[in-house]
C-alpha cells in the first residue's frame, strides 16, 4: 500500500508542478498515471513540438518542459505509480482517502488532486480482430513501456504516425526483427523520422508492408503469428509481439463514477477559492476542471495547483497559520536534504 | 497622446506577459511604469537573484526572466511610457478611459489593466537636507535613467547597498569623477561588487568617504557642491550631481484615489471570473490585487493576466465568440508580421 499526503492523479505538467508547490509546504506527493512515463500528453503526443505560451519561454519543446518540471520537483521525491489507471476513490474516514488502480495497487492519502488533463489516454484498438482480448499482455501491447522487453524478439508494429515510426526506429536496434505495417503507402510524421525509416528499410534492418492490414492473430496462449492482407495478397508472419500504435483517445473513464459533479466532460470546481470539487478534500486542477471563464492552458493549471496546495495545507494542519515565503528570500529545502538558495549579500568593509 | 487597446500600468512580469496573451487575441498594449526600465522589482531590486518557483525553471535569475518575457512579447510591439507614474484615471465615455501621468503624458485605451505590483517604487530620500526639492532634476537624481547624462561630469553617490555599489562601478567609466559616500564603513551587497569597488578605489578611479553623511547642498540654480560630515570633519566637495541611492519603497500612490475598492493596500477584484475591479473595464492583476486565497506569486499573475485578456476581448468585441487556439497548433502571428509555428508533419511515401 502506498501512503502519502497528497495523491495526484495525472502526471502531466499540472500534476508535476503540484509536487513543487506542495513540497514548499512540506506536503509529500505520489502520482498515478495511465501512461508508462511522466509528462501526460506533452510527452506522449507532441514531445518535439514547441509551445509558445509558457510564461518566460519564448519557445520550448513540450518534452523539454516536462524534463524541466521533473528536474524542478525531484528534490521533493515524488512517488509514481505509472501505467495504471485510478479506478476507485473511497473516503475511508474524515482524514483519509483510498484510491485503487486497475492493477489493484492501493493508495491512501490525506487529499486527492485530480490533474487528469483530457482524461485517461486509452489506446485506439484495431477493429475486426476477433481474439484481440485473449492476446492482450500475451503478445499484444499498446505501449512500449520497457523496450528491453522486446530484446531479441520478433516485433510487428502497425500504424502510420510518429509513434509507429519512432518505435520502429528504436526497436530496430533492440528486437531481432521489426516489421512495420500500415494501411497506406504514405506515413505522416516528422520528416526526420520518415527518412530514418526509409534508410532502415533500404539497409534491410526493418521490413515494411504497405498498404496492408493485420486480419487475424494466432497462438496457443501467447501470440505466435499474425495474418496480413497486403492488397489482396494474404501472408502469415511469425512474430512474438504485435504493437498497434493507432493513437490515443482521452476518456474521463472511471472518474465519472466517483460522485464528482461533472459538466461538459469536466469536473466542476470552486474557482473562487481553492479548486475543490463537491467532495471535500478532492480537488481538480488543469484541463480536467471547469468553472466560469476556464481556459485549458498549462499556465492556468500551474496557478490552480498552487492555490490548491494552500487549501490542502490548511486541511492537513487545521488552525495552523500559513505564512507565504518567497523562494528567492527563503530558498528551497528538498525532502532529500538538498538546499537551493540565493547567494547572500556580504557585509564588508572597504578600506 | 498615446492611443491603444489595453493600457497596462506596471511593467513587471505580470504586466509584460499580459502583452503576449493580449497579442494572441489581437489586442494592442501600451505599458506605463514609474521605473526607467521594464521588469519591475525583478529588474530594479534583485536582477541577479535566482527565483525557484517559476514553473518549468528549476532556477532562473530575475533579470533573465524579464529578458525572456521581453523577448516573448516583442512580436506584439508594446509601447512604453517609462519613468512616469500614472496619476489620474478618467472614464471618457462607455468605450474609452484616459490615464495621465505625472509628466502630463495622456493615454487613451479601451480597457486598463493595473499590474502595479507592490505599488509605485518611490525612492527613499535623504532626510535633513533643507533645499533638496530645489535641486531635484537640477543635480539631484534618484535613479540613473540614462548613464550618458553623467558623461564627463562630477558625481557623488550615497548609499551602502547593491545599487550604490553597482552604479559607482558603472559610472567610474563614464563620469569624470565618482565619489561614493556611506554612513558606515561596511557595505552590504554582492561579494563581487564590493570587491570591484575596493579595486577601483585602490586604483584611484573612485573616491570613497566613510563613515560620512551629506549635510547640505549648494548651488545657484543647478547643484554645484555638497557639504560632507565625515565623522566630525566637515568637507565641501564640488560636484555636478548627487545621487542618493537609499532604496525604494512601494506605495499605492495615486491609484488609491481612482475610486477603486481597496483592502489591505491592494485592489479588490472578482477572482471568480476575470479579475475586474469595481470599475467596469478596469482590471487589477498580479501582486496589486486581492481576493480570497490570493497569493502574491509571479505565476499567479500570469494566470490572472490570461483570464483577464479574455474579458478585455469580450468587452472590445461584444457578441463575438472567442475560440481558444493552442499556440502549438495554430502558431503565433506577431503584429510585426512575424510568424512562429511548429514544424508540420510531412505525409510521405516510403518506397
Amino acid at each position: 500500500m502506498v501512503t502519502t499526503d497528497l495523491l495526484i492523479i495525472g502526471a502531466g505538467p499540472t500534476g508535476l508542478f503540484t509536487v513543487f508547490e506542495a513540497g514548499l509546504l512540506k506536503i509529500k506527493c505520489h502520482i498515478i498515471d495511465a501512461l508508462p512515463q511522466a509528462g501526460g500528453q506533452l510527452q506522449e503526443l507532441y514531445p518535439k513540438k514547441p509551445i509558445f505560451d509558457i510564461p518566460g519561454y519564448p519557445t520550448i519543446n513540450a518534452g523539454e518542459l516536462v524534463d524541466n518540471l521533473m528536474e524542478q520537483i525531484k528534490q521533493f521525491q515524488p512517488g509514481f505509480t505509472l501505467a495504471e489507471t485510478a479506478e476507485t476513490l473511497t473516503k475511508i474516514d474524515d482524514d483519509w482517502f483510498e484510491v485503487v488502480t486497475n492493477k489493484g495497487t492501493v493508495h491512501r492519502a490525506r487529499a486527492v488532486a485530480i490533474a487528469g488533463g483530457l482524461g485517461t489516454f486509452s489506446p485506439r484498438k484495431p477493429e475486426h480482430l476477433e481474439n484481440l482480448a485473449k492476446f492482450e499482455e500475451n503478445g499484444v501491447e499498446y505501449f512500449v513501456k520497457e523496450p528491453e522487453h522486446f530484446r531479441n524478439k520478433k516485433v510487428v508494429i502497425a500504424g502510420g504516425g510518429d509513434s509507429a515510426l519512432d518505435w520502429s526506429i528504436f526497436l530496430s536496434n533492440v528486437a531481432s526483427e521489426v516489421t512495420l505495417i500500415h494501411r497506406r503507402n504514405e506515413f505522416r510524421g516528422a520528416l526526420d523520422s520518415v527518412e530514418k525509416v526509409q534508410a532502415l528499410k533500404d539497409a534491410g534492418k526493418l521490413k515494411l508492408i504497405t498498404p496492408a492490414e493485420v486480419t487475424s492473430l494466432h497462438g496457443d496462449t501467447h501470440l505466435e503469428s499474425i495474418t496480413v492482407d497486403a492488397g489482396g495478397e494474404i501472408r502469415e508472419i511469425e512474430t512474438d509481439f504485435f504493437i498497434p500504435l493507432f493513437g490515443l483517445t482521452p476518456k474521463l473513464g472511471d472518474l465519472a463514477n466517483w460522485g464528482l459533479e461533472i459538466e461538459k466532460n469536466a469536473i466542476k470546481v470552486n474557482n473562487a477559492l481553492d479548486y475543490q470539487t463537491n467532495i471535500e478534500g478532492v480537488y481538480a486542477i488543469g484541463d480536467i476542471n471547469t468553472y466560469p471563464g476556464k481556459l485549458k492552458l498549462i499556465l492556468c493549471g500551474f496557478h490552480e495547483a498552487t492555490l490548491m496546495c494552500q487549501s490542502v495545507y490548511n486541511r492537513m494542519n487545521p488552525g495552523k497559520k500559513f505564512v507565504l515565503k518567497y523562494t528567492t528570500v527563503s530558498g528551497v529545502d528538498g525532502f532529500d536534504g538538498s538546499r537551493k538558495e540565493a547567494e547572500k549579500a556580504v557585509v564588508k568593509k572597504i578600506d
